[in-house]
């Protein structure tokens, strides 16, 4: 029996992650829940799971939360809040296995502190990655503790990895929907509302990741992630835009043959993958094979996404402009959805804060979250001066 | 340094055996050839690659090579010949490793005798497996001999099973081409010339291997042989139509993941896959991912080619089924190429074989090679019957 620490457990992932419980309840139970700010589905799952703690965003929810507790009738969990209370759920003596779905680089501290504490970690946060992937990876070698990617292209190429050895992988490739405007002319990108943007061909995402999708900068974080958690450079991580988001990735060996996964588009199943390895229990999440008709690739526009671009630059350099990268661009795509910058502004903020972010290699969390600080103020500022220009 | 007895060394697999071991000489260097009837290309293949022993198919090529090698100052090599010789050079002491490439049920008892004298074996002879996989299976696992599939397909699935376990396994997936006739009115098939039959849309292969691509009963051989291969049941051993050839084979998990390995269409990836085992040294034959357009898959038309339902029954029955499916096919094919029987007498011919075939398994190759002639001979005769009816 494995007992969990879900770290964004109301999330979407997090809610996967239930449901694979539920599903295999021989296997897996619930040892903590670090969820966010919504109380109603946080008392849902403590009321189900009855988790050991639970942590949420503020003091005041927790209070909040504890109080319907009690009037429940429901004893034994402890409530808790904060960075101080997520890291606590991942370092709590009784989980075995931590799921790190916290969006951003809020799930930073808790994830790191996982590791520390020796926790394997299935991680599905891939800020965390791209902001503090080099810290992440050296402090997880060090106590020898397995990170398995839970992201749908990491976890394709975490399988085809385990046909060959290390040195015989020539590159991976990463494969991508294209977003929504894979096809548009590019004299209308100026032209995209938030509306158009948010409408995402294949996945069904939050908000930051929808529009991340369709510049592809999620693409090109993703580039990053695969970076820190496979140990390649840059050049050995490609990008193929496969819009029937079918292959979910493909590793190529030097020898020519190339492996690539294929399954459901559904999160459930690498979470089984990571939470299960290096077994594979039976899933009802089978694909059709008899159903595939017709699978398309293409190399990505770099023309069309110069987030791709500016992605393979800030792993290239890594440090601070990987996460300045991130910082930059989930400001810009606030400014984006709330009017404040046309859709071409986005790369174009990012672009303006890489160029003024130092090389720099945070050795510690603190560093990590004191140069993403940094980056957002850059990012503000240089969305306020472009307002000024207008 | 690898040591290779080629058996076949004059045909396609064992040119590129060759081919391999010129690109390779730190790696791999021949020890013995066993050669057919080709004696222009055994003599080259002494000249060039001066092995310890050549087989021939007669005494008397035999005769005619060792003349040749007398005149030429060649010596040093032992040159013998039929079945006994081919024995000899797959048990040869200084040979490592055996490629098991002569064409048809002829390359057995070599093949069987080099398992029994605990060489690793690369097969690229799907007869062997479909008329004695039983057998050297089971002699293979008793002296733990690997099994290396060289035939692109179980290549592929030897590729993909890597990542899992068998008990994860929930089906394997053959690709085929579907062949010349994939899209022709089921009405025209009756109509179906040599010539038209001969032409195959991706490979370039020897001509029973191309009707039995045209008549999809090749791909039915492949059953058979992934079914003795991988130890699996006909029911979890499926095909998949796939025109371009590009993804070779795919394997499908428990857990609803689908592995699919993908490279050239050319035979000396699989070779050299088997060869280094469970090494992958870096090869030209690679395949530009960037130039992956557009895949298709669809399930095989079973009315259309009848070949596969009885090679599915076959696989079932397994014995001496196994052996008449692939020797009544062998005659029917002949007959076909000197227009004895129509296309579609094909299938009607395997499938009166099959129906007076008793079931049986012989215990040793002696008795499968009875079973062979015995299958030829019921082909022999039903061919006749039908000539006569016309």
């Amino acid at each position: 029996m494995k007992r969990l620490a879900i770290l964004g457990s109301t999330g979407s992932i997090g809610q996967s992650t239930l449901s694979i419980v539920e599903s295999y309840p021989e296997r897996y139970s619930v040892a903590t829940l670090a969820a966010g700010r919504n109380i109603e589905a946080a008392f849902e799952q403590v009321e189900r799971w009855r988790p050991r703690m639970i942590s949420l965003a503020t003091g005041e929810l927790a209070s909040q939360l504890a109080r319907r507790l009690r009037e429940k009738g429901i004893t034994g969990v402890e409530v808790i809040w904060g960075t101080a209370g997520s890291v606590a759920c991942a370092t709590h003596p009784e989980a075995d296995f931590v799921v790190s779905a916290i969006v951003g680089v809020a799930g930073l501290e808790a994830t790191h502190a996982a590791i520390l504490a020796g926790k394997p970690i299935g991680l599905a946060n891939k800020e965390c990655m791209v902001a503090a992937g080099e810290i992440l990876t050296r402090d997880a070698r060090l106590r020898n503790v397995p990170l398995l990617p839970i992201d749908s292209e990491h976890n394709a190429i975490h399988q085809c990895l385990r046909v060959g050895e290390r040195n015989e992988v020539k590159q991976i490739w990463l494969t991508a929907s294209g977003g929504p405007f894979r096809q548009l002319p590019l004299e209308d990108f100026a032209k995209i509302t938030p509306e158009q943007a948010l409408k995402h061909p294949t996945w069904v995402m939050g908000q930051r990741i929808t529009i991340d999708s369709a510049t592809m900068l999620n693409k090109g974080l993703e580039v990053i992630e695969a970076c820190r958690l496979f140990d390649l450079p840059p050049s050995q991580v490609r990008v193929t835009v496969h819009p029937q988001s079918t292959v979910h990735s493909l590793v190529e060996y030097v020898d020519g043959s190339i492996l690539a996964q294929i399954s459901v588009t559904d999160m459930r199943l690498p979470i089984l993958y990571a939470l299960a390895y290096p077994e594979r229990p039976a899933s009802s999440l089978t694909f059709d094979l008899a159903t595939l008709s017709r699978l398309d690739f293409e190399p990505p526009d770099f023309a069309r996404f110069p987030c791709l671009r500016l992605a393979y630059e800030a792993a290239e350099a890594g440090g601070a402009h990987s996460i300045a990268l991130n910082a930059a661009d989930e400001v810009a795509v606030e400014a984006f959805l709330r009017r404040g910058i046309p859709f071409s502004g986005i790369p174009r903020t990012i672009e303006e804060v890489l160029e003024e972010t130092p090389a720099h290699h945070p050795e510690t969390i603190a560093g990590v979250l004191e140069a993403d600080s940094q980056a957002r103020e850059r990012a503000r500022e240089v969305i306020s001066a472009a307002a000024m220009r207008v």
